[in-house]
């Protein structure tokens, strides 16, 4: 396939929240350009950034204070996927105006059953509305958390009437035999992301591009070298330490757990809060989590202090 | 148990859409109207309502709007449940400010497999942060859309901690099993309603409430009146009717289905529409609809024009 339209690995960026429950602006900021530091790019509002516990408000204000720290939108792609036209409107249009490479957008996911007649009307709708030749849209397919998949189908459809605006699509169905449907199908004229590094080395010697990852949020330097570098000698070995890391984090509430991570590792207890309905990890958890990462000599360089 | 603090039976009103997608402001009043004439009171903002394909703002201008049109706070159970706390308590808020009789609280239904305790921490956070003691909120108990269940001891803890506002629950499990063990649990403290008038006499029969339904939309005379003389020799008769009725809209997707019957016997082709990512049904299935409801005598009395 042609080079990638954007960076190889994104991070759902996970956010800090004050003892109030707001955005912590400081600790976020700081997050953000350690993870640009360590080449992966800023999905900001992904499922492990709790963005569907924030308001529109709230993840607008956000970009903003990227944007006046001085990050710019081609670092951002920001989920923007609402159950309500008029909030995922107004986040993609606030999104386009950045400056971002793109978008990432879930389906609505109140509704169950629905059809691919009515997701393609939603995300028609969506693109007609914001109406910017700048749009990029990463549409997001995360089944066992939306419950609302979307199918080869509809994806085609939507392609071929927005071939300019439809961009990439993030796959987190957890099955690589989808995502390699996906490659197959769309690889020459999409960006195709794994929905993790599980399955990074596969996709991208399938032809697709890289992976958006919750663990990138904790791990961004390995996974973002295997993504440069995968062709060399020693790739699947890389390949199984990132496995098996993330399978240190998969024993636990994925959120919670990056933050207990990010709270052990970077030293700084406030990290370790989230928004209900999630609960944070208890000591005993982050505890156990320790002692697993310590004895994979797990560490966060740089991000310390 | 003591007499309802409310109404026997509600609507989830549907929302009449205009050709931009906006809400339709007149439409929206006239069925109100309508509803309130019929003895059924305003549950704005549920499932059928496709509350959740609206904004915040949206919302909180439909109140307005009947607030203005002189439908009084009392008639309303708005839902305001959302995934961010943040939406949440500006919507209920905006509830309390307008005297509403209670708010209808949706779980936060983004993520998955959360636990009780971080239910339990969403919804003590709304309450402590809305912090008036006008404020009554009925749970929502929907989980075949939701995918989070409200359990027993979820609500009996909520209960025992915000005793003067956990005020009652709707159980849309479509289980007449659970709403029996809820109304057992709580029938004598908080108000339980049927999720339809499937299980209207039942629930009557066994200590609870009464119903909050789609199928009031469009049928809220019967309901209301079995509600109110369900103690008479011709009850079993006329909850038989009720759940035949009922079941022919079942057939079809609900809401468009609801919309198609207000369109095809309030002779108002407008109401068909509705938002992505639900589809309007298709004039062979309104056919069906109407062949359906014809041979059953079915009537809107006093809804036409």
């Amino acid at each position: 396939m042609n080079p990638p339209r954007t960076g190889r690995v994104w991070s759902p960026v996970v956010t800090p929240f004050a003892d109030d429950l707001a955005a912590d602006l400081r600790r976020f900021t700081a997050h953000c350009r350690w993870l640009l530091d360590n080449d992966v790019g800023l999905a900001v509002f992904g499922t492990n950034s709790e963005a569907n516990s924030m308001t529109v408000g709230e993840k607008r204000a956000l970009i903003d204070t990227l944007a006046e720290a001085g990050i710019t939108g081609e670092q951002l792609m920001p989920g923007t996927g609402s159950c309500a036209i008029g909030d995922a409107v107004e986040l993609t249009r606030h999104a386009v105006d950045n400056g971002c490479a793109g978008v990432l957008m879930l389906p609505p996911f109140y509704y169950k059953g629905v059809s691919d007649e009515g997701l393609y009307r939603y995300f028609a709708e969506v693109i007609e509305r914001v109406a910017s030749p700048s749009l990029k849209v990463y549409l997001y397919h995360i089944p066992p958390v939306s419950q609302v998949p979307l199918t080869l189908d509809l994806i085609e459809r939507l392609h071929r009437t927005y071939p300019d605006t439809i961009a990439g699509i993030k796959d987190s169905s957890g099955e690589w035999s989808n995502t390699q449907a996906l490659i197959e199908a769309f690889g020459g004229e999409i960006d195709v992301f794994a929905g993790s590094e599980h399955f990074l080395l596969n996709t991208l010697r399938a032809g697709g591009v890289g992976c958006i990852s919750a663990t990138a949020n904790v791990n961004p330097g390995p996974i973002a070298s295997l993504a440069h570098t995968w062709q060399e000698a020693d790739a699947d070995t890389r390949q199984a330490e990132l496995t098996a890391l993330r399978r240190e984090f998969e024993r636990f509430p994925m959120i919670p757990a990056l933050k207990a991570a990010t709270a052990l590792y970077a030293n700084d207890a406030a990290w370790r809060r989230v928004r209900p309905p999630l609960v944070e990890l208890d000591d005993a958890q982050c505890q156990a989590l320790k002692q697993a990462l310590d004895a994979r000599g797990f560490a966060m360089p740089g991000r310390a202090g």
